[in-house]
């Protein structure tokens, strides 16, 4: 049965970084992935040139991972906690109700504000009442540097509880990763692709297979 | 597919009480449930009457349940941390090396010692490794009572993340608990019919659905 | 000797839902129960008569309840985080300065935003200073279903270290809870009265008697 | 009405340290305190004759305190794990269903195994079933020292939501302190009299009076 | 070698009641400490008077700890969180980028609503990237009253992983406190200078010295 | 000033898995690192045989990582919990005596059940007093596979707050594991060569170096 899943991503990158060899494989497997970004390198912090670069690239990427419909909502980076949280509600939950979605996966609330204030409004969309009574799993994924930024013991960190073996789908994961030039700094930085690729490795590792990707599961419905 | 799901039991009933509406759906859907139940009332503390007694219950409850297989390993209760780690490390391990499940459902450490000592051999007898590694999800079930009885805030408190929806098994898992005559107190006892059915209306309605079972997810691999 | 009991609701329903048969229970033993309502469902989000409605059957909650005062702020429904911290302290500190109650009944910080602002404000308030000195015990209440929503092992999860026996009062709560027509589903909702039965049940059988109200205790006294 | 008070201790020395401004303040209030001690420094670590002296300090402390009724279980230190458990369960059980206590204070599961321990078969014997029904509140009270060498964010960290006042009390509290010469090492030991009035300090400014003693509230029904 | 080391203060005092032996020590042994007070009793809540006072207060206590600098962003109190994510974060970020600092203490994000934003800020402002690869140390301090106001087990709880040794420091910060007169309370206020001579005494006797400051590791590069 | 650092081991590899950077890096400096092995591969789980090879290993990667001392104690694999707890505590704490380190670096609670056992042990070995009275620093480190399979959020959960940066000394690091032919499997075995490379590319890169090792600080006394 072809099922929709539906990727958020606070900004462009996230998706892939977070997810993208889970999108691969459900995509290899038939399924329809829509990614929505909520936020984006936008005016005042950025400039509209810096935001269509982060769009171009990320639909570079998309394409190689087989997302077939993309949203972006164009809200500046870092003030998506300025608008109404009701305002913020609205436009995740209309996307959550448009697509009804199988699968959900969403940001881990981390040291970033704006994946903070995206996860909170999820939570609120994926709720199991109407739109969301069809979604049959809900899960954060990481977000490398960010999410390990959390403060240790003070704020949520995160352990994977589902393992998604995308040994069959690293190459194109780190291709992904690689079309976002404007994004990943050369290593050691914390979202290098040597850093993609070794976070891959231990998440693989970890459950004995080669290359993984690790989830926070919320919520699941059987 | 058929699956092979394996429940652990600490004693019998636990098993119904935690997880008897999955098992019950899981059976209904041509997958093959084996239960193991580890400890049993036996002397020192209980006579082998009644031993004989809950064993008797629990295999009219695992018919009820669809349970094609079940094996007892007869330890007394409260005992199984007496013996050495190994020993009991190497009895349940042996049983999963068997089934070579893709499911194990396995009690939550909570307030009575032999779920604890459980819940920790079938922690080592899961790691995904050898007979692990064909194992893609690893949960935890409820015990009426002793799992709401750990000290909050000290010990894991039981948060479920997964719920199954057993509106179509939660006569049958009912039946399957009223067969544990020797076990179950009448109103208001914590195991009374009238709890179990509570904690499953309880558990369904946070989903949306009329009744359910919840489940903490440890380790999910896909 | 009587005391003055303080239940903080976020919205009309909430004090019924988490605290209405201990609320009755303290009425019926000669205690002074007040209700401060600090939200309600008032435009943008709502219409004015929608909020009219909730009112009239809180009214008639209360009456049922046996509450002796009640207050409505009136700030329109998930935008109480939109008005400054120290006006939204303000308002629910003159309350607890006027009142100087013994018991304080407030909000778990949950899925609904005005839950978490709500929960924050008296937090404030019930400081153990000036107003709040005499206070003497301060408790949370679980919502049916936001505060089951709260993501497991990322968010606050609700575990009750105090349990109420409103055995006597569960009738007096369920007739406080169906004044609530405009507000409460048909089972399976989250909300219903089979699920407010429910939960009822689970936590009055967990201490061995038949119906109960769970708190989180967070600053006792004495 | 009078209320029967069981404080139970790993080692004498830890009920004083814990909780004896509030065993004080109960007997003051009419209340009938029991001390029960599990272990001693017996052989194989300590010789007879220094158990002998802890003993006799015990009781002078107690006569301080008014407790009325004390037992002595007479385990060797750091070896009540090296019984059965469900011997020393029924140990404590024992005392529990001889006493019915409506309040039960125990120690917090801390850095000395026998706390640990202690901790758990307190647990076990207080449950909500038999003798355990009439407890109406249960907590943990914090062995300075012991307990603040919990490994931070590993193991369970104190955290009180109870506060005693034993501004009355602090002069006994501290003489009875004092009664324990073979115990309490001199300033800056851990557990010097310092040290002793400094938690009190802060325990009661917490609640912005003198002198407290903090506990964690497990289980209260009301 | 010499040591810059920056102190984070949402409101002026609040250095000194956490970290002011600290902050002794690092001027003795020649490291340069450089206090950022945030917030301070500024209009709407306060008058510009009552500002001046704190400031001129807390010139006091920074001689008599030997702090070299000192900025004073004059943001009102409460109000930090009224203005742009990205704009506290900036203000706070240049410090960091100026200073260049090995050491930053910042306050616990506690029920002090400033305190919160504070914590957060600074957690972007020391992420280890551009001006923060060369810190060595981050940590929060606890800020009496108000982190010990955290509502147990549903906010983070103040557990320290790092006792420093202010023995030779504890009269100086004795005397820093008590500069400033409008904000310390009489005993037992929570603030009282009894209340921080007990606070320092159990943190030092927990390590086996006579007086220390606690903190909560958050990262630590070596 | 040279440190005395004292490494403790379950078994021959989780120190050099865990730490070997580090000792690596401790060795460059001047100080003086001592290994304490506690368990071994012994009968009745393994053969005398089994033993002598890791024993071997162990030797050839303590000289690799500049290893001056090392203690073997002997005790089987597993077993270690079925001696009295008064037994170990006092085989590790005469090595704490021993050696007075100022450095101790301990395994982390984790699935393998000697991991526990041992880490309780050098918990009581290290409390601040007597021998404890010198150790300014007390980690735990993460050991491959064991620390990743804790139960999430039932079980203590790896976070890393110290992060050494081993960009000098990985080499070593990954020739120390490679000495433990009988230990590490081929890959994608999760502590094989490939998996401690990708840990020490995480552990790294999350504090923008090339390698890194990750510990949780139990206690810092400065």
């Amino acid at each position: 049965m072809k099922k929709r899943i539906l990727v958020i991503a606070p900004h462009p990158d996230d998706e892939t970084l977070g997810a993208g060899g889970t999108i691969a494989k459900y995509s290899e497997q038939g399924h329809e992935v829509t990614v929505l970004v909520v936020s984006g390198h936008l005016p005042p912090l950025y400039s509209r040139e810096d935001y269509e670069i982060t769009v171009e690239e990320a639909r570079k990427a998309f394409v190689l991972l087989g997302v077939v419909d993309s949203r972006f909502l164009e809200i500046p980076a870092t003030m998506i906690g300025d608008q109404p949280v009701h305002v913020t509600n609205a436009s995740i939950g209309d996307v959550v109700k448009e697509i009804a979605p199988h699968v959900v996966l969403c940001p881990f609330p981390d040291r970033h504000v704006d994946h903070r204030v995206v996860f909170e409004s999820v939570m609120v969309a994926t709720r199991p009442v109407a739109a969301g009574r069809g979604i049959e799993l809900l899960a954060a994924y990481e977000a490398l540097s960010e999410t390990h930024w959390n403060a240790p013991h003070i704020e949520p960190n995160f352990v994977p509880n589902w393992i998604v073996d995308i040994t069959g789908q690293i190459q194109r994961k780190l291709a992904a990763v690689a079309c976002y030039q404007s994004q990943i700094p050369a290593f050691p930085g914390a979202r290098s692709i040597e850093a993609v690729n070794a976070l891959a490795t231990l998440r693989g590792t970890q459950a004995v297979f080669a290359f993984g990707e690790g989830f926070h599961v919320i919520r699941m419905i059987g």
